[in-house]
């Protein structure tokens, strides 16, 4: 009876409105953030409770492979000559496995693009009537060891950066980054695109690859850890992390350019652009989180693409398989003339740097990018602290001085994201659904849970996995 | 009486630890930081308030022309060539004015390396003597329309920026950043010092001068407002904003540079000395002080600066009177074999970057900075919170990422700092004592109340000041 006399002092679990209903009639409320878990098969459920150790271990060794990652840029190449199964008829795109039938607006047009440049169709037209023909090998990038953001397209003739895991000699490729707007990643593929195409090949390429060159090597894992001290998150804000590449290369690209010209050329190209770096940042991250592929029994994710028309999903523990869902359409800050209208959905390879920590995970380093779409600096570190939730551990070496340089949350848990029932928030750009437009915005969206009940039921199956 | 029979709420006023001991003892303890104010003279503190809201309309001005400051880089020259009233008998110093005998060890050490740079003497020995002397005329760089960090001379060949406020047309004048370790600016003066600085007369200043020619000019509020989002105070970390004037200047050094090989060392020496920057946004604060001074009646600070052994303050409101007291010894973390026995006391005109709402006052911006001297990022978020407590405004484009992109205080008010009894908080290098050493540590230190308390006094007597 005692208690009935006391103040009221309340719990409340879950709903945000009861809380903030006693809140505002002035009783003491303490809200706790809590969602009933996602739903999935009970068998699966039960299986993945009976190997919880066994997972527990697997997952334990996964991390330490990502958390032992070295990336570190090596040198620059052309794709058919480095890309593993590559040739002058495959062209690799963002996300997971799909035909051009099913292809959205936005990768049609990046192909037809690269049809042209690559000399293998002489309009846009005939480039759609080839790829439509069967004559075209589709492949996903994440399959041959490479990453591409939005539509993701890498033809043969395209020049890459050649980025290694020093600690386990895994490699990844990715194309150099085009600038923003009209460009071949957002699906447009005018005389303009092309011409730059030509140009990046013609001239940037060499430049760079000899500059590379003559500066050996370069750690991007360090390099990425200032830019977190920076305020950039390496995804969607890479401005101080293209500044320290330019300061890194700058010297080097006035000492091999041929003349004068080239080098103004090149350093006003990168100068230009403040995503260079987004086209290192991506390999970097897929180069230590391949490394932790095929570990039996692992939960952790090892790779989160999009198509523009599924969200696909690769837990280390599954193999080659790809968990797949509809690609939702982003929340985002549309540039002028456009809306949610115009937008497609959610596309590109840039996830592989929210799988190993950086982007949406990492955005409480970078709260310019919230304030972008309309948030503050507090829901920025909210973010992150929701991260943690579903992450197996801390980077070592990514840290956000914003939470006292605590490590950036890293290891997606595929068994987390579905107890807690929060899944991973990711930075994006936003392309127009139609082909040859381009971009049309930037913004965030949380990943559809569907992919990661899949995996989780996908897991379960695979269980005991050796 | 039923007051004795509810729990206990305690709202506690002043000194931390009794709000402590009660949080020990689980009471609910609301704490309120607050001192008394520091002591002035009676007759001051009267005179002050009943010319309270003549001060309060002269701030207004004063802080709307300080808001209002639009510093640009306009070129570079050399300090014969364009400080008002420089001659070649001539040095500059930081801080408030001061004669050779009571020069600290550093600001000596600099002044006998400028007298051999100059060629006035042959060694260092031999510049000693001169200076004691009495032929060699030292000034404050703060009367000269210049600012100089740390020891702060300037001698007349020197290279200089040349920064405009576009605003008012005032112009201020600093030389380049000479890097790390043993520089002139921190009282070293050997033979490697002194080629450095021909090196700079030679081959530096030249292709900068012609670079920014060939740029036009650069506008530094928007460079510093940048450098802001991401992780710099410009005054102790100006990383980013020396990366992105690298970024602006690269390309044009590529073109203006006689040779391949003097474009990679000037952008080399650029890129090595992530303090580069620091010389550029001392300028753009001056410019804009110096539009605000001799407003009659205003308590706002228009310059801080030390000479090592004085810590000198100006108002508007007082022409260009200083108050001065002893330079404190800055807590600090001292490089590996020193300690703060080695240390200097504070020196430099740096902390007009604190005077312009950046430095210490920006600091939340940069929590790296407070982990270097052991605190943590929530510290900084303090320390630039309780600066506001002493600022009439806030910035229109200095924003603080971390408060959501408040502008960052400024316009310290000298009445505030004596009524709430906090001073500026200042980031700051340290120097060893003796000349001819150079740096031995990096830190931050709260200025001293004197200066205040005397200036609260000074402009009390200046009232009504018209």
């Amino acid at each position: 009876m005692d208690l009935f006399k006391q103040p009221l002092k309340v719990i409340n679990v879950g709903l945000l409105s009861f809380h903030e209903e006693l809140v505002a009639q002035g009783v003491d409320s303490l809200h706790v953030r809590w969602k009933p878990p996602a739903e999935v098969a009970q068998a699966a459920r039960e299986t993945m409770r009976r190997y919880r150790e066994k997972i527990d271990e697997a997952n334990a060794r996964a991390l330490e492979i990502i958390l032992a990652g070295k990336p570190v840029l090596t040198g620059l190449s052309v794709a058919r000559e480095v890309i593993p199964g590559m040739h002058d008829k495959r062209i690799l795109h963002s996300g997971p496995p799909i035909t051009w039938e099913r292809m959205c607006g936005p990768t049609r047009g990046a192909v037809m693009g690269a049809l042209v440049y690559e000399g293998l169709a002489d309009t846009p037209e005939e480039a759609g009537q080839l790829a439509a023909s069967g004559q075209v090998d589709f492949a996903p990038c994440h399959q041959h060891a490479s990453v591409g953001p939005m539509a993701g397209i890498i033809s043969a003739s395209m020049p890459v950066f050649v980025v290694e895991n020093e600690s386990s000699g895994h490699k990844a490729y990715c194309t150099l980054n085009e600038g923003l707007g009209k460009v071949l990643r957002y699906g447009a593929y005018d005389t303009a695109v092309i011409q730059r195409l030509r140009w990046m090949e013609k001239t940037l390429y060499p430049v760079l690859r000899e500059s590379v060159q003559n500066l050996g090597k370069l750690d991007l894992a360090g390099l990425i850890a200032q830019a977190l001290h920076m305020g950039d998150e390496v995804h969607n804000r890479n401005r101080a992390a293209t500044s320290l590449l330019y300061r890194a290369l700058a010297p080097h690209i006035v000492e091999v350019a041929p003349s004068r010209q080239e080098a103004r050329e090149v350093l006003d190209f990168i100068n230009g652009n403040d995503h260079f770096f987004l086209n290192l940042s991506m390999p970097a991250a897929k180069c230590c989180l391949d490394a932790a592929r095929d570990i039996p029994g692992s939960s952790l994710v090892v790779a989160m693409a999009r198509n523009g028309t599924d969200f696909g999903l690769q837990l280390s523990g599954t193999g080659n398989a790809w968990f797949s869902c509809p690609a939702p359409v982003p929340d985002a800050l549309f540039f002028p003339g456009f809306s949610k209208e115009d937008a497609n959905p959610d596309i590109g390879d840039s996830a592989i740097t929210e799988t190993v920590g950086l982007g949406g995970f990492a955005i409480a380093a970078a709260p310019a990018i919230v304030q972008f779409v309309g948030g503050k600096a507090g829901d920025a570190l909210q973010y992150t602290l929701d991260m943690y939730e579903i992450s197996a551990g801390e980077h070592k070496v990514y840290q956000i001085p914003q939470l006292d340089f605590r490590g950036s949350p890293v290891g997606i848990d595929v068994r987390k994201v579905v107890e807690k029932n929060i899944t991973p928030f990711i930075d994006t750009g936003v392309a127009h659904k139609k082909p040859g437009v381009g971009q049309v915005g930037a913004g965030v969206l949380s990943a559809p849970m569907e992919v990661f009940q899949k995996a989780f039921e996908g897991l379960a199956e695979h269980l005991p996995g050796d």
